[in-house]
Order: C-alpha cells, then structure tokens, then sequence
C-alpha cells in the first residue's frame, strides 16, 4: 500500500539497527485518516469472505481494528494482556513471547466473546517474528472458530512471522512489508501488498 | 444518550454491587457502531471548540478515541501504561491510582507529540474516581497544552470524579450519568448528556 510505505519512509525513523519507529502516524500518535485508508484496503483484500469479527491484541491493534472494522460492519474484540492461565476461568488464553522485551506474557479473551460459529480477521500493526499472531491464532482453535485471514499494517518480511503463519496455511496480507533496512535505508518487497 | 443507555441496561451487567461490566459492547467487544454513535454525540458537544488532538490512555479508550477523532478530524495520542517515571526520558508521566484493582501505574506520553500549541480534548470510557482523567490533565498540564475538554462514555456520578475534575474548571460531558445502580439496578441521571 503506497500511502502506508510512504509513511514509514517520510515519518518513521530506524534505530538500533533493526527498530522501525511508527509512534509518529501509528501506535502512539494515530493518525486516523491512514487508518481509513487502511480499512479501506482490508477490505478490498478481504472483503470477499464472511467475517463475523476482527480480533486483535492491546494496546496497538486496538485503534486500527476499530477503525477497520467500519469497513466489515462487525465488531472488534480486543485480548487482553496479562491475564492468568485459563484454568478454571471464563478465559481462553494464549502465551506469546516478545523478541523485543525478551517476556512472555499471556493474552487473552472472554470465552462468551469468541464462538465455534465465529469467522475471524486478525488484525495487527506490526508483524516480526510472529508470535503475537499466533497467540491470537491459538485463541481462534480454542473456540472452534474459523480464521478467515490475518491482516498486517506493517509486516517486517525479514523475519520469521510470515513463514510461521504461512506453515499454519493462513491467509496473510501485510499492507507495506520490508525487505530489508539495512543502515537505516528502507527498501519494501515488491507486489506483496495486492 | 439514549442509545448508550439502552446498551447498559439491555446488556451491561452489574456484579458485586458497584462493578459494572459493559465489557460486551465497550471494552472487550466493541460495538463500532456504538462507537460511531459516540463520535456524533461527542461532536455535537464540543464539536464548536478548537481541538486538534485527542487523548485517551490504553487499553480501552483506544477504540473509542480512534473512531471519535474521526468526527474531529484529529489524531489520537494514547498514554501508555506501565512507563519509567520521568527523570531524564522523553516522557510527560503522572501517576494513576486505580481503586478497582488497588494499584498505581505511571501513564506517559512522548514529548513529541504534546505540545504547547495543541487543544486537547481527553476521551475515555469510565469516569469514576477521575484518577485516569486527573493523569491525563497532568499530562496536558506539563507540556503546557491546553484541555478544552473531558468526553466520557460512562460516569458513575456516585463517586468523586465530577467533583475533582469541575473543581479543576474542566469541561465535562458524559454520554450516560449512573445516579444509582443499587441492588442491580441501573437509575441514570437525567440531563447530564446535554
């Protein structure tokens, strides 16, 4: 999505190497008109299957699948985290570990809020080495629901998420996905984004 | 609001006699088209001030702040949780005392993107104690911005925080006023919302 890449070229800024930094237009100050035009790509990349609702994790994802969601005419839930292990709760819970932070934490989500007849889109800003996809993805299995696709804003290709998500046959678009960023020059994979 | 009360009593639950769980529709599902209800009402009480940005905190004023800021053409800042107090970062911190889970939290956003030249109108879904709002004011307060004003979904009107924020001169509107919700039942107050 060129507007989205254009963002992350003008806007967003490397550090340390392997950080990309888009606090500027999105995961601290938004910026809801790119979030619009977001939704609107969603759906032109999704909009031909039946989705029942949009899942995503906090706090990030929180904004964009909302905003998305107007496009879908369904609604948004949001895993929690931090939450205890499901034994014994109202809880389906999943453990995602953050390369960045070096933690685990568990996420998680109502069990009244995500049912077998659910179909699912994720949504999520970044995509790295996967894991928080993929705990969301667990919570989808846990409720019997079907995951009908998973949907990136920004999609870091060289790393190991999208091979891990493909593995699971997932249905994934990355609206700008970055080859590489190499002495902070940032050069985008080509036609990933259609 | 009449719509936003209707959600409460037809589907909002109050448990241990003064929680009150709206987590159906408001912060764990989110019904977006609630939301953009929301946005309108909000729009039509503060939509003859000059705001240019919208604040909220994590996680669940996100959603709500998002698809709001679009009726104001304004981004959306969200205060992170859990932040280093601010010796020494690029933080603007305050810390946040939680009645409901007896614990405090600093909330901090970037220098960068609070300035002295913004108006800012705060958006959350619970007013209760007005802790989190007071956090956000303090916010605003430090980077020498303006608030122009408060906009919550929910107020419980029988605890302290109208009081604290009109004793600090803020102008505040919230969506649907609880008087009441003794032994279960939900009395809002009348004229609150206009």
């Amino acid at each position: 999505m060129k507007l989205l890449e254009d963002y992350i070229v003008n806007r967003g800024k490397v550090i340390d190497g392997d950080v990309l930094k888009v606090d500027m237009f999105l995961n601290h100050l938004i910026d809801v008109d790119l979030l619009n035009e977001m939704g609107k790509e969603f759906h032109r990349l999704f909009g031909n299957k039946k989705i029942t609702k949009i899942l995503t994790v906090e706090a990030s994802g929180i904004g964009i699948a909302c905003v998305v969601a107007q496009y879908f005419s369904v609604p948004v839930l949001f895993a929690k985290k931090g939450v205890h292990r499901n034994v014994g709760t109202d809880l389906y819970t999943a453990d995602v570990f953050s390369f960045t932070k070096g933690v685990t934490t568990t996420i998680g989500v109502s069990k009244n809020y995500l049912k077998p007849e659910d179909h699912v889109l994720i949504i999520d800003d970044f995509l790295a080495d996967g894991n928080a996809s993929l705990g969301l993805i667990s919570l989808i299995e846990q409720a019997g629901a079907t995951l009908e696709g998973v949907g990136i804003a920004v999609e870091k290709g060289f790393q190991s998420g999208r091979g891990k998500l493909l593995a699971k046959g997932c249905d994934l678009k990355s609206l700008a996905v970055i080859k590489s960023m190499d002495g902070g020059r940032i050069v985008f994979a080509d036609g990933e984004d259609s």
